[in-house]
């Protein structure tokens, strides 16, 4: 086995509470090993312009645990085995990934750790088949990777959505007023869901469970007729009426702007309008990936961070760092990308929330 | 003077954090003179509606201090000088405040706290005219009354907007985005003047400065060619272009459903076309008017709660509670409704932000 | 199997955030099958006396999922099987635990959820063996039973502890001193392990790993040497030295006053001895039962209660509900009580914390 | 008037937070009129010493301005007028001051901006007696300084307070006990006062009001037999009995470690004692000096760091900047210090604490 002596570490995919814990974890388990930490800036991007790469220090990682974002910075644009090249006017695909593998070599480099979701998780296996030793840490703000029970960032957003529900909770209850939340959650609705059961909504709507609305103003006029006179309901972004389409938000022009007009709206849109109730609806957006990571993702996240320096130093590359409660395991890269993690229909929450009144819009 | 033997407190208008610990106040204080106290729901349509009047018992005030909302609830349609009334298939106005008159005296009360903002107040008024010993409690959470130097619900929706730009930070960072927040302040711009110089923004737009593109879109680019890289834009929704008019919420129907397409998304729209840079929009909404409020809020909520008693006790009517740091005072409520504080253009605050190197446009 | 028609909730031993999310379940759920819920106060006390117990109504629960404590009241006094009477002058100790089961056929209650700790759930087994048909919900803050993975109330506590780290760790650095933190954890350094590895810490000692003072002092000195100039050290209020006693802590006099001198300051005393370093202590103390719970503990609270009357509806009684991840499941109340969860020493946690260079005294 | 072009700041006493706001502002508006700013690190210790002076980049300032403590160090031992120096065996006294105005010097400052208390602001005193131009800005996290009408700090501290007390309600009330907390206030009881007020307290003790125990021990009974059956104590560090002396803490030994054995535990000792009752108390200590500074201290330590430089800029040294809302103001150094800003006994904070019942223990 070679010795290690340098390592990369680089952060692609969205930003998630939790990612400077894990590459704080890196970082100092690597020196206590006295390994060098190189930080690639923007994730593979970084790799494809060697100026982004750049030693880290004690001092780059000095008081970053529990801070939001990533110090490397991230993008979620650009696969280099698939690279949008301009070409005179036109633009081209291209494989980059020699140029990535050349720059590894460039570097000196003799692992690198790459946290991200999805996307990254699968050029981190590309990379590997083109003989770099990989070691992948899953990052999905939405819990939806199969192959990890949970990760980091998960826990952060779902905390800010339940605080978010019990603001609105007063306001709904002062004023009568029905209040849709439209939370994160593209194919999996597990911020919906348990930010949903523990912020106390009276409908929850996730990807996984099409809805009726008129099951869903049901309900509404329910709270009314009960006199408990005010309705919150949570939707996931990724929620889809029974027999129709997940709803693409709708973009006010050829900009980059996302025009908010996704599922949530529409539902408040709806209700309003079959119920009669006032309603108010609002997206919870980008605050779902911001703030102070909590306890919890600190610890997964530094977890993760210590697990994969030490799978580089047990040589176990091409492989990803997992949570299997109590604990941490690890996965080959192509298991941990080939499954989504979904709320599955007979999950004690969801019995929990129908025991408790809670209308999923079936 | 009349000796006081019960008297009624009702809230109206919008929600605000610190509702409560002024209810609370009210209630302990009278009971501590040993008054009975009457709740009266909805706001003035309370009055109009006696079922809606009920004594208030201490475990009713139990724990209420740090809720949000009003245990009373409120509303903020309805002016019973100039109620709308169905006559058949037409809505008529009707001046219905002789029935508020008639069910004060039904309820034996021998006087009333109103708290509320502008409206409330402006009704307030109207029903002293009439003879009802009323005392006015000023509420509103974008700090524009003039006749009180705060009162309480600013401070925690500032904090509020604060906290979430701090969340949008670290995304803004990690990405380099342009991170547009649209936050309250339809005709005063203290919410977002205020956040965004604790919160840090580097662009702060509000309904007092009228502002230009262009100036705006150059602070931008100057963020990138600085090496900062990205960007946070505050915009009050009472914002407006130089030359331009306050834009008007669309609504996406007749509904009751506010669609939320305000100056924040038309501002972060022009921002991305005219700057190419990616560019994500958030609207603050019915957040900032949640959750529990500061110790700031509910210490001014309580001081202006015994202190509306004290007016009562000593026959003070027509009156609004007010604050002159340190101390508390009051001002007839003519007084109290006729001016708007708006942010002084000579304001340190925004002085201190230009000197920071913050754009407002101008 | 008898038809249920009525049941009855009680809470014993310490408070924790998650009770009354996991009395709401509770109720609400046993409404939406047409039961009646009796709340019985002050735990197994409330049985002694029969007018402790009243008709939970739909009002009760309104608003306390995300509140602390225990709208029950509990008290961590008093056995019934082993309960101190007063006899004339001398107290005696007399098993009541018949006076019980008569209430409880008094009271015509069909079943009984008890939710408390490692005591509680005892008496509950006693009862059990009784005849009473008793569900067991599991509560400990310090995270110290066995059979359960994890239960409400320690994701706050250890939440508050990481917070209260963070806040010392700017003090600690500004002014260049040793900060020692004292965390719950009698028999189990849970919470003092994952908040000290969550909030950055250099030393964590635990009742599992019997500490050396000269190695905690040597470390302190590492960090002064190597510039880093303040150092954050947190004790579990079990932690003892090698050799040594769990150090009770000392009362002032023969009153219920507890004297905080703990473990914790007594290692800021030998700190500050042996290595001349400035050095603060703090106990965090009640700060680490109070609050609102988290989402976490909000979810795992209700999910125990609704889990509870679906035990009661099913004929299981004698059981516990169990957190089996991500599951919930239910034991005999045998199992219950009879295994301490400490934390083993091979823990990744512990390794992780390690490798980050953390100092465990050893 | 000499033209600036470089300037130091430095913090000196306990921290605080809002220094780094304060520090962030002096540096940004520094920088946009070009100047350079040298931070001297750990209060005027940092003059007697220059290497511990160093030039502040753009980098040193990024991100700090919701960080508590001080990126310069602070240290509360130490007055250069009267320096403790070892002369072989010996400590003596020296005025060191002579040092400072030749590294002043000798660093080509031409301005200096001192942070600071009571202490730190007697030493710019004196300094700009010597000549040094110096611009002072208020810092108490107790609200102390008379000549500013708030400073920042001290919003946070109360917030901190606060905070706790609504964390120690639920368990109070839970388990029906007495619970004294023992908050900050030396000299001032604002912290005790307005947390207490804003926190639901019951008893609230300040150095303003000497307290009689017999008063307080009926308050307490009171509320067990009117069935509140709890009860929140507020005391300050600062607060004594009638004919009393300030209580001061006992120390273990003659270690640097604080036993903490405060008049908070006192008073809890003789509540349990005379009342019967089940009696807890908790010192909060370094927690209230902690933490991220609110909106409001951000705002204010902004407000204060671009006024320092204002001052700076037009040739007003010798001065502090201070608050007269709604406007900064600054005064002559001297009258900085001259006194004190207790409580006034008729605060109508008082009067509404007192017409809620409130026990002053008078």
């Amino acid at each position: 086995m070679k010795k290690i002596k340098r390592i990369g570490v680089l952060t692609g995919g969205g930003d998630a509470p939790g990612l400077n814990a894990v590459i704080r974890a890196v970082v100092k388990s690597a020196f206590n090993r006295n390994w060098e930490v190189i930080g690639i800036r923007e994730g593979f991007e970084g790799l494809l312009n060697i100026s982004k790469a750049k030693k880290i220090t004690t001092k780059d990682i000095t008081g970053i645990l529990n801070m939001g974002g990533t110090i490397l910075g991230t993008t979620n644009r650009g696969n280099p085995f698939q690279h949008q090249v301009k070409v005179g006017n036109k633009v081209v695909v291209r494989d980059l990934s020699n140029i990535i593998v050349r720059n590894f070599r460039k570097l000196k480099l003799d692992a690198l750790v790459a946290i991200g979701g999805d996307g990254s998780l699968g050029i981190a296996k590309g990379l590997k088949d083109k003989g770099i030793p990989i070691v992948g840490v899953p990052k999905t703000i939405d819990n939806d990777l199969k192959a990890t029970v949970i990760t980091f960032g998960y826990d952060t957003a779902v905390s800010t959505a339940t605080d978010a529900l019990d603001k609105l909770h007063s306001t709904a209850q002062s004023h009568k007023r029905v209040m849709v939340v439209e939370v994160m959650g593209r194919y999996a609705g597990w911020i919906a869901l348990n930010s949903g059961v523990a912020g106390g909504a009276d409908v929850i709507l996730i990807p996984e469970i099409p809805f009726n609305l008129d099951k869903v103003c049901a309900k509404v006029k329910e709270r009314y007729q009960t006199k408990r006179n005010f309705c919150i309901v949570v939707v996931a972004e990724g929620a889809k009426p029974v027999g129709g389409q997940r709803i693409v938000k709708a973009t006010a022009s050829a900009s980059r702007v996302e025009l908010l007009v996704g599922i949530g709206n529409m539902v408040a849109e709806e209700i309003s309008k079959r119920t009669g109730k006032e309603t108010r609806s609002m997206v919870l957006g980008h605050l779902q990936r911001g703030g102070n990571p909590t306890t919890f993702d600190r610890l997964v996240g530094t977890r993760f961070g210590t697990a994969a320096v030490r799978l580089i130093a047990e040589g176990k590359f091409g492989r990803m760092v997992c949570l299997r409660p109590p604990n941490i395991g690890s996965v080959p890269l192509e298991e941990a990308i080939s499954q989504l993690n979904t709320v599955p229909l007979h999950s004690d929450v969801i019995q929990s929330g129908r025991e408790l009144g809670i209308c999923f819009g079936d």
